[in-house]
């Protein structure tokens, strides 16, 4: 099944798909309306530690919902949740080091690890569409990617590191309107982060991500200017840095798909 | 000093005057157009559940900054701060118990507390002022109040409780200008939420309210609406409920001030 079908999937339904593994691909365009969020998993020990560190990054690490120690489903962003097997891809790290790259983590999980998912940026994607904004990272073909940019993120505790960033290229005349309308949603990354020049953020090559592949979402024509977004796999960079003993994460681009509507977290 | 006198005053020479014991009043109306913040400590064991319970309840309890545990100064919301000293009153709880009002909580502190600064409305009060929707809660003479709603708050570990409001009369002209004026703000509470009968959130006597006193505030007059915003005092309501071996907090109307502007925290 290609993601286009899935456009106007519920949540619940691409879920059960991933869980019985009919289905495993990047979410960028599944699920219109819906918001999207990345996974970060880490024993109960660190969890103070990580979620200040996202209080105090909230452009990259919005945090939308924290489960108890232990628990595999939630209680706010959607109903009937397992989060060890209901996104498409996972990593898991060991002191710092990815040592798998799985379909799900049953295998993984234990009765200290809190769940934190944050917000992620392809949630309002469908938001700029619909206003006009050409979002040629939803075309076929097109994959997720971001950058680890030179922005510093501020520590907490053991956790710190760069920022990193998703981009997207946006017409000149079509800049304000995209800082508008991103930032009705700081639940889901909120309004860029930089506009610009690349290299003012530490990224010397936009054909070079970090994270992903490059694609021609990648390519900034004439008209266009990069904008760039806090991304949820910030955490996976800081995890690098502070190398928890133990750390599950979503595989960028695999995201939790909730159950919850992008215009139910809006501001205003 | 009258606290007319201090709302030109800088929040490093307020928070001087507390520390020196030269000031200690109610601090609404003071430092114009800093944002000041409610206080809750905990210890580490219980700063996960707490921290949770925050993020599942954002309109009471907005978490403007965490400490690493054991320090008693901010590195974000203000420089040069003492938590232990820095506001004019405090209560200390045990076991959901409140043994003691005091100027200062240096003999309560201990290596193991985690502070928590929560947004307070007080922050916008003067943005109101300025759209001229009147803040009679400003006048001399007024003190801060707030009442526990029949609204609950969402539970997250030992923390649960009702939420607890705070309630300016608004001229039904003026509801619309409010909401949109106070959305602007989700670090000291937002908007409302509730706008209206008191008795539809539990609150059966205006003039008879939990928290603090009566005054020419808790009156609304014939062409006013009472408007009811989240209030940072909730977390003492939980600690009624949750009785944490220890908790420490501002005393009602007593808050910190920061050096931050509340501008700095508009979100668009």
């Amino acid at each position: 099944m290609k993601r286009e079908q899935l456009r106007y999937a519920h949540p619940r339904d691409i879920r059960r798909l991933i869980r019985e593994g009919k289905w495993r691909e990047q979410t960028a365009g599944v699920a219109e309306g819906y918001v999207q969020a990345n996974l970060a998993v880490l024993p109960e020990e660190l969890a103070l530690q990580f979620f200040t560190f996202c209080q105090r990054n909230p452009r990259p690490c919005p945090v939308l919902e924290v489960t108890e120690p232990g628990m595999t489903d939630l209680t706010y962003l959607a109903q009937g949740v397992d989060l060890r097997t209901d996104l498409g891809k996972y990593r898991v790290f060991e002191g710092g080091e990815c040592i798998a790259e799985v379909d799900n983590v049953v295998d993984y999980w234990a009765d200290d690890l809190v769940a934190f998912l944050l917000g992620c940026s392809l949630s309002f994607d469908w938001v700029l569409v619909n206003a006009g904004i050409g979002a040629k990272w939803l075309e076929p073909g097109c994959t997720g990617c971001a950058y680890a940019s030179s922005i510093p993120c501020n520590p907490a505790g053991i956790f710190h590191g760069p920022m990193v960033v998703s981009m997207r290229p946006i017409r000149r005349e079509q800049i304000v309107r995209a800082v508008q309308i991103t930032s009705r949603y700081p639940a889901v990354h909120g309004p860029p982060v930089h506009i610009g020049d690349p290299a003012q953020i530490g990224i010397l090559d936009l054909e070079k991500p970090d994270y992903g592949t490059p694609s021609p979402a990648t390519r900034v024509d004439a008209d266009e200017v990069p904008v760039f977004w806090g991304c949820g796999v910030t955490p996976q960079a800081a995890a690098l840095h502070a190398k928890p003993r133990l750390m599950i994460t979503h595989l960028g681009g695999y995201m939790f798909i909730s159950d919850t509507k992008i215009e139910e977290l809006a501001i205003s």
